[in-house]
């Protein structure tokens, strides 16, 4: 620390630091995490989430920004710590809203710049590269960036100098002894801040739960070398694009084993490029070729490297095990090995592509049945063991789950942490950290999630996403009425006969009925003008197959027709009372007949 | 064999044996197997499935059992090898069309019973007690029932004399050393078989991918006992219904630390009530109380024993974890012990559930964080040793899904059964057995699935499913268009209008427009009247949140009146013209302003 930035952090001692976790605390995905003073505030890691399967339409999850754009004068800067989308995915959405400057290593800002390019905000977005070791001057903090292992190279920890001493962010990291690049996490710097001093350590809890070390990104090495072996047929290697130490094993054995290279998959076809390009890939380029051109080789002379791991539908391997994909074919005697993670979530998906694979003849390996995969982050002993580096007065779980953190917040008390110095704060609280305390003193009222869904991007409300499970649950079914005015022709009445051929188009969706009303027009001499039932229709969707539902929708019409007929004159001027009235009674029909709750929404017209 | 039955074995040799796998071949459930000859028809088990989170709204699966509606006649009786659902839950459906006799263990149709009286059937059906050593002759088949070990009491597998030779069948299993309740599973009768000779193993493969034995479902009692020892407050225990052995130790350890014993949730308490009155638990009622009664007694007098183990949302453990529940309630310093697997696709609900148990501040033992779950299927090394048993002559793997089936293929292969004679047979195939072969020779067309809705059930078709998940993901738009004759009264314009305010009833769901239908009615004095876009209405749900999007919505309406006018006035008289008209502009317009495509149903209204 130079001597300016020691009196500098001498001015700041009477100020606090809040934390506001945006994202990440309480689910994986979405990390983002604000540190503000009284007059600045920055931003750690601006991630997105995918969705679960209970979201349907939602493509894309981000952290609620509110908090920064409600306070965007005091926003001095976003700091990623490594080039994952649960890292730096919503920066583009970020940055459409804040203009502030944006600091990470070089391979995390190429990535990064890829989605913000596709998004049209790289043009305005302010990037600043930063290396392992250098310190960047943001306000009240001053943000030290320290190397950890993980799997994607370049990731970085971030020790914030604040008013009220240090705190250290960890990002994702693991302790991996014999890293793939080689480059150690920093232990020593790591040591003497916490000779020095760490006021709160803000860490890791993805792995909290797994016992032990977390094995080096190495020790699948033998494994796959043994699988490059035993392929006599065309071997496919899947992984997530960001994996590049996975990808730089992959290379390697590719080249020892003599089969050439095929890439698919835009994103890793993106990230292999680009690391490549900078130097964070030892790819020779002569042995790459167009995933196309496969199929010119002998099968046992090509590795075809691909996304797909988590059973995306529209993903390679998706559709190679359909047979559906337009190149590339997985055959009799061909290896699948799929290094990576299988999320839970994702385990019905991935069985079904599994299955398919293996009815076309493939041999499989993953993580349950082979040691090809080794997770990036840290298990309990590489957890203890950053928290003894630091030392730290007061101590936060960041990214996953409640149980996650709870279980992290264990271990930070077994290495001798004071429970009351251990805060598991989830997203959306206010942490207050002052010289002596640490504590959650109260919530911000709009962080949350933004669902997002299509592209260019829609803000799904929680409504439509609940009308939506209603939908899928139930099904749909809207009852239209006119009302004609007592004034009409009644010869309207068989027009609407003549055509009822007609409406009935399309069988499974649609059943329509004449009117029947045989009832004469009642006299009425009052402000309003009598209204009477004429045709009725009733459409639904996902409730019943219609073809075979005639007799229930013909009883659901005469319900219709009843409930309005006997509604009074005023009330059938109403449209919500007839809504309300038809609505309640074929409710009451559908729950009585069928035990069912379709979505009702029925349409009242008038002519 | 006695001597009767052999001369009657003789009698068959000239007969070949079809099996017809009618579900569990392919995926986990559904199990149903049918033996045929050319005179007689046997079935084995009758099970459902429950959905995935890819079937909103469906409740149940059952096996599509045209197969053997369409030869009833030949059908001489159902045998259920154990209690569990994926084995009987689709009995009551079967019955339903089938008239036929059924046989299990006492066991197992006392918890069928439960079922069948549920739905009606009980009455009618004939139940024939069977208890294992038994033979039952059914036409051509000669059906010998063997005791084995599973996570329920009073299992039993199959061996089936049949004209060409003997087939056995195991249903679920594994080899317990030591079992709950003593009874091991009858090694002595399936090595007699093996050293006579089997013609065809057919073999449950539930856990042909886990390696080793699986433990005795006795090697959990020490953890929870320890657990017991542990715990100062209130103790959950939670398992799945079925568990009958699981819950036995949970008595037995109640007894042993002092505890009461609560039980909640309706299959639980009636599974609980069978077993002990048919002396398959030992139970002493002095020690239960009613889980209602609970909270009478201190938190460390009180045992709850529960379901809701794969976070159902309407369990126990589900309302509990949000303190929903009625009378139980999770507090600081109680345990929860989920006893049982976790079923792949369940994670995330389970997730949900342990997390927001935890926030109570209960501590929380499932089968990935302690050793308090056994699983009843035999691993590798049990089902190498009931192929060694049995030494048969061809192999056919059953239970899983594709990828367990190869992979108990592979098992038999390693026990020195020529692949030749191994059989990856699925759903809907028809296989042949001859006293020289076992081959696939055709499918089945009529298999497949049921799926089921609601409570009576309906069958839901393909279609209905497939519009709720579209609906799921796009939601839905209905414009109504009402086209008015030429004949009538243009002063209906205003009372549309006035009426506007109205119609607009729903803020989240519909907006409305009156007809500004400028033009003058054209003459028209073809054989059809004119017809005029009067009202266009558009509705929507799961779509776009409407408050926010009228201006999108306005300009729909415009779009669908465009397009009307433009059609001629024979074309305004075909319905489906109309339809496919506005439903083809709206869903360019849709796809191009937002890449979103909504169901789209139009509908015509004439007056």
């Amino acid at each position: 620390m130079t001597n300016s930035t020691l009196a500098n952090s001498e001015q700041r001692t009477k100020k606090n630091v809040s934390i506001i976790p945006l994202g990440g605390l309480g689910e994986f995905g979405l990390n983002m995490m604000v540190y503000e003073t009284e007059d600045d505030i920055i931003v750690i890691d601006t991630g997105f989430m995918l969705p679960n399967a209970d979201m349907p339409g939602v493509d894309l999850i981000f952290p609620d920004i509110h908090y920064l754009v409600e306070r965007k004068e005091k926003v001095r800067g976003i700091l990623l710590t490594h080039g994952h989308e649960d890292h730096i995915g919503a920066l583009f959405y970020v940055l459409r809203q804040l203009d502030v400057p944006v600091y990470g290593t070089q391979l995390t800002l190429a990535i990064a710049s890829g989605r913000l390019r596709e998004y049209n905000v790289l043009g305005k977005a302010q990037l600043n590269t930063i290396a392992p070791g250098d310190t960047v001057e943001l306000g009240d903090f001053s943000a030290e960036f320290i190397h950890v292992t993980h799997s994607i190279p370049d990731s970085v920890a971030v020790a914030l100098r604040t008013p009220i001493g240090v705190i250290v962010h960890t990002g994702d990291f693991k302790f991996d002894a014999t890293p793939i690049d080689g480059k150690l996490s920093d232990i020593q710097t790591l040591a003497r801040l916490g000779s020095e001093g760490v006021q709160l350590l803000v860490s890791d809890s993805t792995n909290a739960e797994r016992l032990g070390q977390t094995p080096s990104e190495r020790s699948i090495y033998d494994t796959i070398d043994n699988i490059f072996q035993r392929t006599e047929q065309k071997l496919f290697l899947c992984t997530f694009s960001s994996s590049l130490h996975r990808i730089q094993q992959f290379i390697d054995l590719a080249n020892i084993h003599r089969r050439l290279i095929a890439v698919s998959g835009r994103s890793l076809i993106n990230n292999v490029r680009t690391a490549s390009e900078l130097g964070y890939l030892n790819l020779n380029p002569d042995y790459l070729i167009d995933a196309r051109d496969a199929s010119m080789f002998k099968p046992h002379e090509v590795v075809i490297l691909s996304t797909g791991s988590q059973g995306e539908p529209r993903s390679a391997m998706s559709l190679m095990a359909l047979d559906n994909h337009p190149f590339l074919k997985v055959e009799q005697g061909d290896t699948v090995v799929i290094s990576a993670r299988i999320i839970p979530g994702n385990e019905k998906a991935i069985g079904n592509v599994v299955n398919h694979l293996i009815r076309r003849g493939a041999k499989i390996y993953h993580e349950r049945n082979a040691n090809v995969h080794v997770s990036g982050h840290g298990s309990t002993e590489d957890l203890k063991l950053m928290l003894n580096l630091l030392q730290p007065k007061f101590f936060m779980p960041m990214h996953g789950e409640y149980q996650n953190l709870v279980r992290h917040a264990e271990l930070a008390e077994s290495v001798g942490i004071p429970s009351d110095n251990i805060k598991v704060a989830e997203d959306g609280e206010l942490i207050r950290l002052t010289p002596e305390t640490c504590e959650v003193f109260g919530r911000e009222g709009r962080s949350g999630r933004v669902l997002v869904d299509g592209k260019p991007e829609i803000e799904l409300e929680d409504i439509v996403l609940r009308d939506r499970i209603q939908l899928s649950e139930e099904g749909i079914l809207v009852p239209i009425v006119v009302l004609h005015s007592d004034t009409g022709d009644s010869n309207q009445q068989s027009a609407v006969s003549s055509q009822q051929e007609d409406i009935v188009t399309d069988k499974t969706l649609a059943t329509t009925t004449q009117s029947t009303d045989s009832q004469q027009p009642t006299a009425d001499n009052s402000s309003k003008t009598g209204l009477n039932a004429g045709q009725i229709e009733i459409i639904s969707r996902g409730f019943v197959y219609m073809d075979k539902s005639e007799e229930l929708i013909e009883e659901a019409k005469e319900i219709t027709r009843n409930v309005i007929e006997n509604l009074s004159d005023e009330q059938k001027h109403e449209t919500e009372t007839v809504q309300d009235e038809v609505r309640g009674a074929l409710r009451r029909f559908f729950s009585k007949q069928m035990q069912r709750s379709p979505l009702i929404f029925p349409v009242v017209m008038r002519v």
